[in-house]
């Protein structure tokens, strides 16, 4: 853990203090359990009400909220990525010692840089490269041919199939498969062909992949993914999927083969999303949503419904089956109205 | 696999016993494929119409049920309880002998009581804590001070990240990953920022945890699973989330961040909650339903619509994005009764 | 990398060639970017567009297609699974020297055939069986008693619990976990009893298993994978399921204890199916649809909603609170009709 005065942090982070600058802290909290040694932030309005009571010895705001802080102030137009630069700087990262594990087996022709770490049990395979400060995690294995970035950092137990070529700075999450073939069958009167899935997945740099999640390789080009995506956790990603820079997908998700997402997307949990579809930049969708056709403009898209008491739910639900019926039913009742039913005007 | 007669059976297990408490059994079956050896149950009434016809040496059932048995009967108020305990009991989970495999790769600085099991190609870093009688299956990894209680059992190819713990009589099957970093970005103008996730993850004891089912660390306070909390598989846990004891949670879950879930709530198969939630306790979900509000009263929530014919769901759909409209059309139609168009009157 | 002639393909594949039998290809590409050395294919209509400007020099095409072919036609009834066939000739994969690394670690009584390739950090346990040609990817874990038919390949970090069994001829990527505890607690006055699963997974020749997918052990019988079928990534498939012949599963499905799929059916993306269910051979249904009662027909099911934009589709939704209450509005709107009210007629 580091440490710092409020006016270090104000200078090294470009902030605004409002208060006095020789305070020390030595880490970050929330605002409700903020001890005095502490910096805080004010990010999601709805934790506005503990803002009167925080013990933080500084929070970050932005200047509008910065009249009613009680205690310092560090100001901020974008708090929550003030907070986030300053709780990294606070907390760094354990640091691992360059090296290859003596139970790690890497293969002769496989180039691993002199300061990258290599943890116990990995498997390297032949012609895979690993760049400067790569830090691979226990178990992890990398396939024939494939690259790692610097300064990217593989939890336990990830895998790259042979080929796949990761960026630099990335973070790849325990248990995250890249590579795998993508689901390519083709129906034959005796029963499925498997397609060869001869492309790769190639990933762009400041990537983070989440735990389980699953990016397919492609079946003849590649599958790529673009430069500062975020990805969270359990997300699938099928064969040929181009996902443009600066998206973030959170967890959950789907998206099936040849599918095109834009850049700066957010895409809620639990969507899923059709194949050879294109999804233009800049397009939010909500969870649990299903995209079956191409979003050509950006915007915010949805057709998930929240949830209901059940048994009123079902009788929607009855009541759905019928609703192609209710409205012919009343576009009979209007019709008396545009061309009345002599018997009963 | 263990032995024991009738009468045995009904005194440990505290049951009523109606037939010969002589009768040997030697495991659990099936209503309809038992042998007569064997003791099956009746808990789910679709199978009731086996029970005429079973060949088991006894049927556990509860005392409604009894008079319809034509073979012996157990008698239990909760036959599927008393089921699963006898199930345990004739069928006993092998036992892994204490000892640390030689290709398990353990720090100097760990504690592994000595009647843990710690299995090939384990991995466990520094200031690490394993339990009395704790199972770790093949290749799982343990991060730098990460604990677990006794009598906890991790299966092949578990991960827990630093300074998770776990508590005693758990169990975790495989590929679980516990304390992955949670999806805090913070969004800047060049692309985002990682928000540190420098909580950790907390999980009570008696907790089941279903094969690659993720648990996110906390972003400052720890992610926390309540005692006796049974997680199926692939369910996604965000950072943040709290779970009150003896909820269980079916698979393909997923938990947005910094939600709260009760005790003993029911959560069925892909529900998706969102985040910064509060669910009372005794709240039911069917499956596949979006919960994105809380529920503060206990009861059963659904919003999941069943398949119907995939044509006629399409006319469906169809006017679905005309509802709106259909609204105002019958208010239209009404408006003619409270204020009647005075040509057709 | 093979290498053939058009002529040569043609006689091997049984197909009807168009064009120069002397000219040699080397792989396969897209339509739009082959290179004057590969043959490309026409199988969805959507790319028919690049037809005219391939540089390939075959293209696989169905007789309809092949008039409109600028460069030499491959003519197929189905081009999809002649290309897949051919792609996997020209592509072939690499192959897995027999032997096991002395690395892994195999339990003396495991039976491994000459034959097979166990990578590194492989564990295998008492009394497995390895059939011959298998190659098991590093890190891989079988369980005890587990068995692997003839020319089956688990890539890296595959799990099968102890006696799994999975036929010849499949392909299981990584992450996939065979034989976890299905998901059997029995509710009890002061909490959970874990209902012990007993029964394993059986899966049958020519599966292919998706990275990360979890298939559960059976509670008392097996769960039973059937031939040829298909799964995608990260699906999860619970206790007691049996799934018919040639069936395919799209990623992120799941399906509930107990259910019986039948042959030859197709089932989308998120897809969830309940439990206790029965569905007719040669369904299909739609992705993320909810089934929720047994489909003893075979056809197209689907309860998806396709997105909308969100605003509109926030109305439609709390229009749907209504719905009940507008049937009955349309119902009264009606009942003049019928029977007129006689101040309006």
């Amino acid at each position: 853990m580091a440490e710092a005065t409020l006016g270090q942090l104000a200078a090294r982070f470009g902030l605004v203090l409002q208060g006095d600058p020789d305070v020390r802290v030595t880490g970050v909290a929330t605002l409700r359990d903020a001890a005095p040694d502490t910096v805080s932030f004010l990010a999601n309005p709805r934790y506005r009400r503990y803002l009167a009571q925080t013990k933080a010895a500084a929070v970050l705001v932005d200047a509008a909220a910065a009249g009613d802080c009680t205690v310092a102030a560090l100001i901020s137009p974008n708090p929550y990525a003030a907070y986030a630069r300053i709780a990294a700087w606070l907390h760094p990262e354990p640091v691992a010692p360059p090296g290859v594990h003596p139970s790690a087996v890497v293969d002769a022709s496989a180039r691993i840089a002199a300061s990258a770490h290599v943890g116990p049990h990995v498997v390297i395979e032949a012609d895979a490269e690993v760049g400067e400060r790569v830090v691979i995690g226990p178990g992890s294995v990398l396939g024939a041919g494939a690259r790692i970035g610097a300064d990217t950092r593989l939890a336990a137990r990830v895998t790259l199939y042979r080929g796949v070529r990761v960026g630099q700075r990335c973070i790849l999450h325990s248990g995250a498969v890249l590579g795998a073939d993508g689901f390519g069958i083709a129906q034959d009167v005796d029963g499925w062909v498997k397609v060869p899935q001869l492309g790769s997945v190639v990933v762009g740099d400041d990537v983070e992949i989440g735990a389980n999640t699953t990016i397919d390789r492609g079946a003849i080009e590649d599958t790529v993914i673009g430069d500062d995506v975020k990805l969270d956790n359990q997300i699938q990603i099928a064969h040929n999927v181009r996902i443009g820079a600066h998206t973030a997908i959170a967890g959950c998700v789907g998206i099936s083969g040849s599918t095109t997402i834009g850049s700066r997307c957010m895409i809620g949990g639990a969507v899923g999303i059709a194949g050879h579809l294109e999804i233009a930049d800049n397009v939010a969708v909500l969870g649990l949503t299903l995209v079956s056709r191409s979003l050509t403009k950006p915007g915010i898209y949805s057709s998930s419904v929240p949830a209901m008491e059940a048994g009123q739910w079902r009788r929607v639900v009855a009541r759905l089956r019928h609703l192609d019926e209710l409205f012919g039913r009343v576009r009979a009742l209007e019709g008396r109205r545009t061309d009345p039913d002599p018997e009963h005007s």
